[in-house]
């Protein structure tokens, strides 16, 4: 996690973690053959419309994570995704059960986000087929 | 709503949103007679443990939005807020119905916040008892 | 100045400084008469091309700050601006000569950033006559 | 480049550039064995106290980029880097020769910075000997 990414109490401010969840559901579909770029050369764009984020450790300076996500749910109109953020590395030296500084790997924090799908004049359109949940 | 704060549909960037509900909190306990700098000085932090944001209707470049909070509850512990985002003036020209991109005025975003207390060591603490949600 | 823009120094990380600016010429515009929102409506777009900083002494949390800024030169397709940054009041207790985290108020940054003119197909073109710097 | 990093013409915002050089940098000395965390465990810090960046051509959303930087110059307190923004893919179709939004790749930015090495109390201190640059 990135220097520009943390605040004063030296680990991720919580307004870091959007652009994240953002990326990485933009590789999931990458990994299913299209790019986002690509939708919105198409005229399908997908908007935010729900964002919940539970941070339940925080994230240093230097760490190494993972974000893992899914597609939860949704409908013609909608994809719901799920995350989980996951400490992979901790910067610095060995963990240290008695500094709670330096906490053990492993996921701390879990995320959703809703998009709905709007065409270039802003007004709610369906999902191409291939986007739709099954 | 800056510039910055844009993404390439025009509209405010779902992750600009955090700053401006953080930024609002932090008036609002100044306007209780303290600041959180106060606060990190006495060795008081508060952590956000939850973040849920519902968003509406765009924000766009330029529009004058008004951010309202309150504290909606909480413990010894955790300060929960809600706030709503209303855009009180649309930039440019008079609203047009017909024009999806001018959208009337009126509360666009509805969001909660839970802050959890800890002290310099990172480890959960009480809250100073004036913090405490009545 | 917002904890979302501080670094784990505790100060405004350096990248923050940039959307200030961004604001201040705008606000320089908008004291002209004209909204930036109603030049890109209107097929008028300024991009940056160059930007310096020059950062002298550090912006802590909720120090208040001014931005000044002026017109200093350009051309027909180009428009430089100079900005200062100055602490108008320092965060917390009385300014401390002995404690550097206090500095006295004062300048504390100097930029200057040159915006060239573009149309809505990205290529170059005259800035309208009443923004040529004269 | 991500999503979030665009602005309202669908390009990186002048703003997003900071970030990468700082990440640029950082991963050069973590290349020469030592981490920016680690410097700052120790109690070494480096500011930025100036920074210059020159914007020739846009970078769009999804392109893939490459910052190159080195060492410059410097002295016993200071380290001078200079950077290239190269883009090494364009996003989307075939370049375009007759479509100014789809530009060949290669180098689109230039920029140095400055940064001044202070102790844990943000006081001037020399770089420790194997940072100085030679």
């Amino acid at each position: 996690m990135r220097y520009a990414e943390c605040d004063p109490m030296g680990v991720a401010h919580h307004a870091s973690y959007a652009p994240w969840l953002e990326h990485a559901r933009t590789e999931l579909l990458r990994d299913s053959g299209q790019t986002y770029e690509s939708l919105e050369r198409a005229g399908v764009f997908l908007v935010v419309t729900k964002l919940e984020i539970r941070y339940r450790r925080p994230i240093r300076y230097d760490d190494i994570i993972e974000v893992r996500t899914r597609v939860e749910g949704g409908s013609k109109v909608r994809i719901k995704h799920e995350y989980e953020i996951a400490v992979i590395e901790r910067a610095g030296a060995t963990p240290d059960p008695a500094d709670p500084a330096i906490s053990p790997t492993g996921v701390v924090c879990a995320a959703t986000t809703t998009l709905a799908c709007v065409g270039r004049d802003g007004r709610p359109r369906e999902l191409p087929d291939w986007l739709v949940p099954g």
